[in-house]
């Protein structure tokens, strides 16, 4: 498909980090939080996931203003058992929301061998992998949901009905670093349709619907994703709605399909769930058989005109370590972008490479 | 794709479980675990899920002339927490294995919010819907994990190296009950792929690699189903083998793909996670908005050739409710099989109908 435009700048993640924490401070954001949502968007821009990164901030500033995210949460606990908490985020955005419950829920799972954390009424969750990654960096296999407005169809719809809701799973791993699936329940990333709309390249059948519900592969026409698997996709991203949102009593899909005013405004919910490997084996012996299993899938024959057999999350972790080594790449939108935020809000630590 | 053929016979669903249960009794299956075999397979046969049904019994008798179904198994719980135990199942039939794991997570998470059933050595889980529709009848929202070996196709290889491992998930639900995903990790289940090849009809692209790790559309050389939406569905049925097998410290992929005796052998693995709904929120609410949230979806325009907007499992219910009416019509060669075994076992109580 389209290729990535060229870089228009290469910054240093430390610096980038650096801005994108003064940026939210500057707006009235805790410095201790603005740390946390810098360290999850840089995470993002660190492994590829460009669609997450320091692209975001623009969105995150215009939540702020339309009273979305609320730069000075009261987070509290709605309801607490031996092994679970949920959190009500109070509007907080994502990354301060989604590590406090993977927090959570890596401390119950210490004491109850599981643990559960719940948040309602989060913002924008960023990429999950971070706070998966994060469990299972503490001997933990983690699942997480994260559940949001519709904008991709429902099978057998032709209209937006649900989120492309993602789910994570990541477990410890051995000589490779843990193991981190983070996938969204749609055909391709919202990401890509952004992208071929900006290079005009023409789309695969079965990516996305128009505005009027029909199939297309004009990248200009391209409104609607496609659920991965049809009725599996779709099917995977409902539940994720039910087990996430109706849980922590905070539905989304619902009311923005009813199309009342308070359906349209942002808003997510979240799921964490450790299991604290520990508790069941020897830790030890569970990484070394993560390596085993990748030893014995990287040596079947390849695909035909497949380069390598990729692991998940191997892609993204060997991304974050050249990135680290050599900067992000950023392309002129997002360069663009960064100054305007900068001048605009009179942020003076925008990185020299920008 | 193509049709069923049609059916041979159609039996009631009280008398097809008498004769399951008989059956696994006669070859010396304690009677109240016969009949929790018995109810799981029928189960799957009124839900519409033919390939987990009564068609199973001559594998499940395969497994026990191999030794690797145990019939009068010493399950005993290896690791318990408040909040979690882990069930070594002793090689029982997958759905002794899996029913106690679901009883132990719904009881864990009534007392603790979220409860989790691990199942190490378990045999065929069959059917996984049935076991978070359990819990989701108790009100637990759940989720259930099956891990098995290898035969699909891993993203990138053009060899079999995952299993197509399944997630279900399954919710409380108001008028229209619980809302129930059961999915594969494969693009078509297995018994698609074998009911071509009886039918001689091609597949479509996409579905299948021949013996050689070829795509083809022939359904005679159709060997290798590939995973849903390429590296998500692969992705995904390694991280259910890592989360389920390597937890409950039993592998099963590495150890068949590395082609030593052992790995050759029959074993799964289970999961069941529940969450207590009424922990959280008021658990009428939370009906409620799974009825909202259905008449939302529901409400949408459909997409051209759809016939109806269906939520998950609502297919399997509603071919229950039939089933259950009017009977379960089995195909010629499901009923040849079970005749046989009958005569070879010596069960009288083989359905008239039959």
């Amino acid at each position: 498909m389209s290729q990535a435009p060229p870089p228009a700048a290469i910054v240093g993640a430390d610096a980038l980090r650096r801005f994108t924490r003064d940026v939210f401070v500057r707006v009235g954001m805790p410095e201790a939080d603005a740390a946390v949502v810098a360290d999850v968007l840089v995470w993002a821009d660190l492994r590829g996931v460009d669609s997450h990164g320091v692209s975001r901030i623009t969105m995150y500033l215009r939540l702020i203003d339309d009273g979305d995210m609320n730069l000075t949460p009261s987070m509290r606990t709605r309801t607490e058992t031996s092994a679970s908490v949920l959190i009500d985020a109070n509007r907080a955005a994502g990354p301060i929301a989604m590590t406090a419950a993977t927090s959570a829920a890596i401390r119950k799972a210490r004491e109850a061998g599981v643990g559960l954390g719940l948040v309602r009424a989060t913002t924008h969750t960023a990429a999950l992998g971070y706070y998966t990654l994060m469990a299972a960096e503490e001997g933990m296999a983690t699942i997480a949901l994260a559940a949001s407005g519709p904008f991709m169809a429902y099978h057998g719809t032709r209209a937006a009905g649900v989120s492309t809701n993602p789910i994570s799973i990541a477990v410890p791993g051995g000589r490779h670093g843990p193991v981190v699936l983070d996938m969204a329940t749609g055909v391709v990333a919202r990401g890509k349709l952004v992208q071929a709309k900006k290079t005009g390249r023409p789309i695969p059948a079965g990516w996305a619907l128009d505005r009027d519900g029909n199939p297309t592969t004009d990248p200009q026409a391209a409104l609607i994703p496609l659920p991965v698997g049809g009725p599996k996709g779709s099917g995977l991203s409902l539940m994720i709605e039910l087990i996430t949102s109706l849980l922590a009593a905070n539905p989304i899909i619902a009311g923005a399909l009813e199309g009342g005013a308070d359906g349209a405004r942002h808003r997510q919910n979240g799921l964490v769930l450790a299991i604290d490997v520990g508790r069941f084996g020897d830790p030890d012996a569970f990484r070394s058989e993560v390596d085993r299993v990748i030893a014995a899938l990287k040596a079947l024959p390849q695909a035909p005109g497949a380069l390598e057999i990729l692991m998940p999350g191997e892609r993204g972790a060997r991304t974050l370590e050249q990135r680290t080594r050599e900067g992000i790449p950023l392309p002129r939108a997002i360069v663009d972008e960064l100054r305007g935020v900068a001048a605009r809000l009179g942020v003076t630590s925008l990185p020299s490479a920008l």
